[in-house]
């Protein structure tokens, strides 16, 4: 039976101090809404050495009640809120990289925030603490950054809020950021997500014992709003359906602990839990500074304007969204991955299937599915060689040295591995399954989770030398469209597919009137197939000439016996597999 | 540009008192949790005229925050909370039916509830108010109804907790339902909604001014909290979508309204607005002891449990969701429908596309897509006749009168429309189009919208005598479970379908080397034909013979010659089209 009470919040709730490091900048820091703050603390850790030529730093950064400690330092430490991805041997490998994290601004784990003297008063800022935003989180973060003596980041990583920093560095700062990994975050919140926030904040700044925010120093603070907006924000990090395993086959037996509120459903006595911890360790104002900040991250409320947020990045992307993440849709993930790739940028994208929702960038069993995606992305030490496929020879024999290519169902990218090591300046992936994302990255190549049956990736015009669909067209059902676009941001597609009027089909049909079949794409039955479309070469010529397609080569391959189909023969009757260069007129 | 606070608030907030009785039952009543309440008063409202008969009473039930006035009673009256769907020549037509809608038991708006005098103390009940269910306020309705001289409910109607209301009076008076209409409801809510119903009742009774529920008299209420009940409420009643389109462009311009609420976004003060106007309006103890009553309503916390639910029911079902009702998933209202398909019950189902949320229906747009559902399921004036397909007269000869028939992909329902004439027993039609539905409903058939990708509705093994698949097959990707569901649900199935191995399409392939196209099924081209399955009539037969399906008859038609092919003749050649009659062995 699963522990109702589990929580991503038990590997978040202790910052050890052994290895707290504390940072004073004197300087007062101007603030993007125009105020001042007179100098900041800023609590950290560091994992990890910065080695020689100052190369292998990686900034962690922390969602809303996180903290500096992602990691234990040593066996006996605490465990840290992101112990699956950064330590040493994992994904964040701390043997090879300088690993920094830092309480964020406004926290209350150690960084200046509302409970920090005002040195103006003598007394706590409370209320007077000004508005804070990301880039203002960003802003301190770099002073630390600049004290360690990095000079350029090798990653900023961070999921949520951390996802928000992390944009927030390479948009602000892209001389610094080489990588950029933005897991569960977008480029603004949903009106949803805010308005979830609002409750919460309202549900705090009304109890009676918030005292317009002034509370230190009364013995009470708003342990009831705070815990009403805790009791909130849990909701929104679960998927319904995680909700529904945890906690409906025995919803109305509560489990019996001490608390002011409402003692129905065991659902109620899991929000009642949460909301009692969180309040012993947690500042109502930084909850309700954090909150803010997330609220007005906006990197544009048009296309256009989040175009013009990102233009001037320089790194290369990961981005990973969560299969049922409904705070943070994986819709607004693509929508990221579409700026970047319309600006020509490098990424790599995944969508992780579970159920955890938004808090699945905290749980053990996803971060185990999109560590190896880190992991890639920071060069991680390679798998096995490629494998050399017949198929993949063909095609490569058509695509002269250093062209750029988009592979539209690469697999496990072996062939764009082969291209990578022939020099191609430019390469890109496009899968559907995590595992075939992550192999195509193991080979240092970007991959991007999309369904083909919607289109490609938003690429620019002519961005890719060639396109290439390989055993792929046969699968979708949008053949014209996917054709169209391959030419759009490709010069050239190469389409490599099954001849469905091979004399053996024709033979297997025409005589005895059954549906054929064939090795390779067409050795299913055809009541199950995962075909869709069942071309010959003359269909695809036919097309080609109705779209205004140019084929500019066609390579016809008897491949039972191993050989080119001749010029004397007829290809839709001789050959088995056709592989067409194609342009526009 | 859309006005970001309108909302079904607008036509909730009059209850006219022109119109409104009040009936008086002075006899205890006994409470489903064993408490007792000594007599209860009944707000309602009644529209039309009860028959002589007495057979043309409709009980409307309204939802969470809504009263007895679902109507105007004449032009210069109040608009009601359902006035798209109740009065005269609409779905539910007063001037043919007696409508009757009651305030719930628990209520604000007339019934007894908290706030009515507690007569053993003469004060208002509040917190001794005791727990009241659905099953209470049905029971409450049940004494209403007996006193109006209805003696049996030609339909009873109501959406969101007015469904629960419905299932219940289908489940707890079975004689008395002819038929249940219930509309985006459920056998019990799901985790994630009791979650958000128990933080906003924390905020009611953590709020200083409830007083343990007895704040009537001491000049305060729970206004904070309350509000912060209504903003979590209204949060759940609309899609993310449509929160989007109301409120992201400019979401940093909120309206400049009076609140002591946090005045940033336009979220925030549509959520303000939304706080400030319910508070003026609803009592807290009603908002807790309705949201308990809802949170309470459980139908069986596994499947047998809830078929024991339903299993005494009597009535015939309408089920109705919406596509972005994330509150009471479309899933919920899926389930129950294959719960009363299991039970062998009459439901129509039909799910409507909507960007609306669970506020879909009170929506005027959205009331538009479905009252044509309720109007066919009360029995309004049948549309046109029957058009007649020779493809259905074919397959009319092939079933005798009085059998009982699913047909998978019934289009508007023809054929089972002239099935009926027959004086067919039992039918019903699958479909996935809202349109189609209703088009099959109007010749008063069931029809349910359900995806054959997936599979058949639950329905018990035999239950009909023919299931009959026209033009289906060729468009769904499992074929093999598809007919075996056909024949655990049928007797008999009926495959119609389109030979793709007929001389012209076999030449076609043969001959020239490419795709073939015919007219009906296969009149498309290669590339865009919705066809996933290309069988021939040897295809099919060699399919039963591995499945171990008996052809008990097989005809086949040359349609061009409108005639059919003889034995001397080989079907998988000169037929365009087959019909099988299939049983298992």
């Amino acid at each position: 039976m699963v522990d109702q009470f589990e929580s991503t919040d038990s590997v978040r709730s202790g910052a050890p101090l052994r290895y707290l490091r504390s940072a004073v900048f004197p300087e007062p820091l101007g603030l993007r809404h125009g105020e001042t703050l007179p100098g900041v603390e800023v609590a950290y850790e560091t994992y990890g050495t910065l080695n020689e030529d100052r190369s292998n730093a990686v900034l962690i950064c922390h969602a809303i009640t996180g903290d500096s400690h992602p990691a234990r330092h040593d066996p006996d430490d605490d465990p840290g809120w992101w112990e699956g991805l950064v330590g040493p041997g994992k994904a964040v490998d701390t043997d090879r990289m300088f690993v920094i994290c830092s309480n964020v601004l406004g926290g209350c784990r150690g960084t200046t925030g509302p409970g920090t003297i005002n040195p103006a008063t003598g007394i706590p800022y409370g209320s007077d603490f000004p508005l804070v935003t990301v880039e203002d989180m960003v802003d301190v973060q770099k002073r630390l950054v600049d004290l360690l003596g990095v000079k350029s980041l090798r990653a900023v990583v961070g999921g949520s809020l951390g996802g928000h920093q992390v944009l927030c560095w390479a948009t602000r700062y892209p001389e610094y950021v080489k990588t950029a990994v933005v897991i569960a975050a977008s480029a603004r919140l949903t009106a949803q997500a805010i308005a979830f926030d609002v409750v919460g904040r309202n549900a705090i700044q009304t109890d009676p014992s918030f005292h317009g925010g002034q509370y230190y120093g009364t013995g009470e603070h708003p342990r009831t709003g705070l815990a009403l907006a805790r009791m909130l924000g849990h909701i929104t990090y679960l998927s319904s359906d995680a909700m529904t395993r945890k906690f409906d086959l025995d919803r109305h037996a509560p489990r019996d602990i001490v608390t002011d509120f409402e003692k129905r459903f065991s659902v109620g006595s899991y929000l009642a839990y949460q909301g009692k911890q969180f309040v012993g360790r947690f500042d109502a104002n930084s909850y309700v500074a954090i909150t803010l900040a997330m609220d007005n991250f906006d990197l544009g409320a048009t296309r256009e304007r989040r175009l013009d947020s990102f233009r001037g990045a320089k790194c290369d992307w990961l981005v990973v969204s969560f299969s049922s993440d409904w705070l943070f849709p994986p819709a607004q993930s693509r929508e990221l991955v579409a700026l970047m790739t319309t600006l020509g940028q490098s990424v790599s994208y995944c969508e992780i299937e579970t159920d955890g929702g938004h808090d699945s960038f905290l749980l053990p069993k996803d971060i185990k599915q999109f560590a190896p995606l880190v992991a890639a992305k920071l060069g991680a030490p390679k798998p096995n060689e490629p494998s050399s496929r017949p198929d993949d020879d063909r095609i490569l024999e058509l695509i002269p040295a250093n062209s750029s290519v988009l592979d539209l169902g690469c697999g496990e990218g072996d062939l764009l591995a082969r291209l990578k090591a022939r020099g191609a300046p430019l390469l890109c992936g496009v899968e559907v399954s995590t595992d075939l994302i992550a192999a195509t990255m193991q080979h240092g190549v970007d991959a991007i989770d999309y369904d083909l049956n919607v289109g490609l990736p938003e690429f620019p015009d002519g961005r890719f030398d060639y396109v290439v669909l390989s055993s792929t067209l046969q699968v979708v059902p949008n053949v014209e469209h996917l054709l169209e676009e391959a030419l759009r941001v490709g010069r050239r597609a190469i389409v490599g597919f099954t001849n469905f009027a091979h004399r053996t089909l024709r033979e297997m049909f025409g005589l005895e009137g059954r549906a054929p079949k064939a090795p390779g794409s067409y050795s299913y039955d055809w009541y199950n197939t995962p075909n869709r479309r069942f071309p010959s070469i003359q269909d695809m010529l036919d097309l080609c000439e109705k779209m205004g397609v140019v084929v500019e080569h066609a390579r016809y391959y008897d491949d039972t016996n191993g050989r080119v189909i001749g010029d004397d023969e007829d290809p839709n009757l001789a050959a088995e597999t056709a592989l067409l260069v194609l342009s526009k007129r």
